[in-house]
């Protein structure tokens, strides 16, 4: 990789995840431009050494990092390939082939799109929020488009890379098949769960714990912006959620029978909670463990 | 209160909890007597200096705490009150109201058990994994007969607060509802969720971020113990489980509609799922902030 083909990105959306991008490049010594409709966002954002105000006359990125809401993405893309602003753009949405769809409609060149998807996250929203290390030992997903050059797609994996994930190619629909599961299946679960406290009285919040805790982490993302991304991946996570509720609904059942039978339902479903959780550590243990060693990860994934 | 009040604990069950608070009262200075049928689990609470092993003369307690597996918890009381170990006795399991009714039912004298139920847990179980703040800051429910000594009721409050908790006494049926509520209900939530990972490809894996490891941890938790858990409270949490997964379907039919109907069901739950949040959140900086000023807060609870 030609560790000096990024030299100035243009980060559209100053939010968590823009921020973030921003950060990030600038520690690795990119010219960073931002741009973000809401003011206020733009200044926190350049405060914090994000980078700077995109000019009118904008200067050409290397890259196009859009990173505004889901929604929003396809005609952020078309406005900034008609301004010329970059030589390879991509996203950060949740979802990809309904975005890839929406540029198509648009009227997007998908010449030089290169969808992509930070698995990086954080329960708070907004630029004060961002860390340079929000990437850092995670994924960042990749889909272009088989016939699109080389070299774009290398600008994408390398934008990836230098914020201190491990990309990974991936075609759009198995892509939002996977964010259904590690991602939005459980934001709804987590949200299901804490909205049981939302009218709770003193003596039963009094009583959590550091485990309750964890698990209702997550429900604090934004609604509105959870709300697009759920609709945007609707036919893969709708099955998901079916699938949980009617696993707590056999529970709930054999909880009820009280016999040997209901005490099998319930220890075989904790038995693969806990094999399900295993898997899950073992992923990230082996992940971070990675990460240490990105160059010939980074390598080996482009 | 009385600070020396407490001078000798007999500790029976060297797991997790019990070798937990062997190990908090130890900090406090008082000498604990340890007890397992485990001599493995018994050799390492000793190793790990949370006290020496209960020899067969057991000289008397002040306080006797029964911390092995729930439905062990009457038969060790009635043995252990009837060798007279200690003036006064009590529980760590995760229900009261069964417990009590399994301690009259097995002939325990019930003038001097105050059963209690301390809200701190990990994923790991077993001495290895104790900790002396695992209670640091958290609420350690008890549900003492009204008819008890008082100054029997002011041991176990002590025993409390010498681990660094906050005493909360709270009837037994109460307890049990909360208990479902705040521990239960987000115990079995997030193995159904973890569950769906049992079999998942290396994929799928490497795209989890720290967002499911959080809704997953608990998930890692012995499932014969939470079976026991969940059946004996399952009163009180099949009904919540059925709740969950009515939102649950609720949402994954909002997703299925797709149109502004479905979206204010996702965005009403999402919002509802961020106050929940915030509660719990607000409740737990709340008690933490308690936490450092226990004996004010201890003598309120008393």
């Amino acid at each position: 990789m030609d560790e000096d083909a990024i030299r100035r990105v243009t980060v559209v959306g100053c939010g968590l995840i823009g921020t973030s991008v921003a950060l990030a490049l600038r520690r690795t010594g990119a010219e960073v431009l931002l741009h973000d409709r809401d003011r206020i966002a733009l200044a926190t954002a350049c405060r914090r050494g994000a980078g700077t105000v995109l000019p009118e006359r904008a200067p050409r990125a290397d890259v196009v990092v859009i990173a505004t809401s889901p929604s929003a993405v396809a005609d952020v893309l078309r406005d900034a390939q008609r301004r010329d602003l970059g030589r390879a753009y991509t996203d950060v949405a949740s979802t990809k082939a309904l975005i890839i769809e929406q540029a198509r409609s648009a009227g997007c060149d998908l010449a030089t799109f290169i969808p992509g998807h930070p698995m990086g996250g954080r329960e708070l929203s907004g630029p004060a929020a961002a860390r340079a290390d929000l990437f850092a030992g995670l994924r960042w997903a990749l889909c272009p488009n088989p016939r699109i050059l080389p070299e774009l797609i290398g600008l994408a994996t390398e934008l990836a890379v230098r914020c201190g994930a491990t990309p990974l190619r991936i075609e759009p629909e198995l892509h939002d098949q996977v964010a259904a599961a590690v991602s939005h299946l459980p934001h709804a679960v987590s949200s299901a769960l804490a909205a049981r406290f939302a009218a709770a009285d003193d003596t039963t919040l009094s009583m959590a714990g550091r485990g309750l805790q964890d698990v209702v982490r997550i429900a604090a993302g934004p609604p509105a912006l959870w709300t697009e991304i759920l609709e945007q991946n609707a036919r893969h996570v709708a099955p998901m959620l079916d699938a949980v509720a009617r696993d707590l609904t056999a529970v709930a059942a054999a909880l009820r029978a009280s016999g040997p039978g209901g005490s099998r339902v319930l220890a075989g479903l904790l038995g693969r909670g806990n094999e399900g959780h295993a898997n899950v550590m073992a992923a990230r243990a082996a992940m971070t463990a990675a990460a240490g060693t990105s160059p010939e990860v980074s390598s080996a994934a482009r």
